[in-house]
């Protein structure tokens, strides 16, 4: 997991970008929460970071509640316990500060600006995550893991049924994904059966599962702050000619999505691999999202995968690659996988296998 | 449960406040996701709401993700199919166009803020939601009768026990709201036993329940977006000299607090009524925090009963009285009931028994 000096040189990385910065910086006042955690480790729902051209500069801010969870997580930096974090922090810099444009909001910068010289700035902290380090990687592996766990042992007690809801699949994986060492779930887990599962982002019903269906299972565990990101389709009983159709082409799909994933890749081009192969079997129209994003101390970050993205491909990065057919009024099929990007060829995280499986 | 009509008469309540605000507004973009689920029952991650002058200007935005959803909560008001919301419905929008200061980034305001005259405006919307209508409290009546159901079948299946570590106590606590109809927990989990019980927020952990120990359990059902807030101490064994005393020492500071819920009282003054007793026994120190807060869509929201505070408690206010008592290295107490506020004397909607229980 990641420690002190993690920590230490990813601010260290960030100066570098302070520097560089148009105009130059003499520090970066942080105030996302990910973004704090991720330059100094605090977990505290209210904090701050001040990182400045000079390391001596760097501090962290937090009220009186986190006291001695300041001094553990982040005893490296100087505390300063002020229950008005931004303020305080700004009070102790000096020349032009920047600040996160999408993290402080009107109000705060409308009382903040007599302060200091502030200038606006847009993603450096984000830029910095696109890239995970070891100790991040070990981390999204293991939230990965717990995840494949929970999956095995749900359809080992053969929780995914005919008979069974929606909701009461999807309580009881959250509850295995515990079980195996979860802090949380990664986010609200999707269970979509039949019709249902022609639906990308449905909420689990009391809809019960039957012969024939579809089962669609979108989820993930949080572990340390990192996420897992994971869907497999499943079909109860044996599978119609339909079903086989669409389910093989999305594996199809998936896998050249997986093999596009090459550091340097123009973020538009890998969706275009996978979405070519569903394009040419005529399901462009019913394929509705892009491919993919990056996942991290977020769900959903840097980069994009998709129609909307812009850029290359960082070696390091982690990401999800989920094509999706939906057939409306019959059913859906959608595949992902979470993958280190490497020079050498993705790793993959998530290792459910993903032939089809008939329950 | 709130139906159409009831946000159609809140958002006619805001309406005559844009007219009386200075300056006047011809429209307000209500951006904060809380207010717009509780002016149009939207419950979708991307949403906004135009309130004009007049209801024939009223809209909302959201993506093409929940155009379904969106007709099915909010089908009596037009909706704009757009990802950028507040853009969309502030092309809408004529003359002076107010926003809410602290849900909108000083990026988005640096992007929208050519579209049209633009006007910070605070806790509108909040204000309006500070007085709870009957549909409200309906449902806040569920979530907490639902948080008093999982408590009691906790104490009565013997899960707080020693032995058990605290996380396991909470995971259970968290299944059995599930299981009596929570849609989800209204915040994570709060048990923190021996020692633990001392630090007023303490996360779960392994550690585990001995004989002798305090067991403090802070917890919630979330209900149709509404949110319970209940904290019981419990005691494994005979309880000891101190324990009894800290113990009826909240307790009667947690009646003087309820006692002191009349509308139109100074939220100072209420906070001051417990806070009294407590300081009168010697014990002010070890008060950390405040006497309670607001709850509804939020869990946290105005009014606050405390130091911070301002104002006078409004009927039909719905909120905490929840003091405590920390000594360090040994233990803690807090007692919290969630209660609607009413001429007639408070409604507590957390009904557990407040008797010391020794398991």
């Amino acid at each position: 997991m990641p420690q002190t000096h993690d920590h230490a040189r990813r601010r260290d990385t960030l100066r570098a970008a302070l520097a560089s910065h148009e105009p130059a910086l003499d520090a970066l006042l942080v105030t996302d929460l990910d973004n704090v955690r991720y330059l100094a480790g605090f977990t505290g729902s209210n904090g701050a970071v001040l990182v400045g051209a000079d390391p001596s500069g760097d501090a962290i801010a937090t009220d009186g509640r986190y006291l001695t969870q300041v001094a553990e997580q982040s005893g490296d930096l100087r505390a300063v316990i002020e229950r008005d974090v931004a303020k305080a922090l700004l009070a102790e810099a000096d020349g032009t500060v920047g600040f996160e444009a999408t993290a402080l909001s009107y109000a705060d910068h409308a009382r903040l600006a007599p302060e200091a010289r502030l200038v606006p700035t847009t993603r450096l902290v984000e830029a910095l995550r696109e890239v995970k380090d070891d100790g991040e990687i070990e981390l999204l592996r293991r939230a990965c893991a717990i995840s494949d766990q929970a999956l095995a042992a749900l359809v080992e007690e053969g929780a995914i049924r005919p008979g069974a809801t929606e909701a009461q699949v999807a309580r009881r994986l959250e509850n295995l994904m515990y079980e195996f060492g979860a802090e949380a779930v990664a986010f609200e887990t999707i269970v979509a059966a039949g019709p249902n599962s022609a639906i990308p982002h449905h909420r689990p019903t009391d809809a019960v599962l039957a012969t024939g269906d579809f089962v669609k299972i979108d989820f993930g565990a949080r572990f340390r702050g990192y996420h897992a990101d994971e869907t497999r389709t499943f079909v109860l009983g044996e599978p119609a000619a339909w079903q086989r159709e669409i389910y093989d082409l999305v594996r199809a799909a998936q896998t050249a999505g997986r093999d596009a994933l090459v550091p340097g890749a123009d973020v538009r081009a890998i969706d275009g691999a996978a979405r070519s192969v569903i394009e040419a079997a005529g399901y462009g129209e019913q394929f509705l999202h892009g491919l993919g994003h990056g996942v991290g101390v977020q769900i959903h970050e840097a980069p994009t995968l998709g129609k909307l993205g812009s850029g290359t491909l960082s070696d390091g990065a982690v990401v999800t690659v989920e094509p999706g057919v939906y057939l409306p009024g019959r059913g859906g099929v959608r595949i992902e996988d979470t993958l280190v990007v490497r020079a050498d060829g993705p790793e993959l995280l998530t290792r459910t296998t993903k032939d089809l499986i008939a329950l």
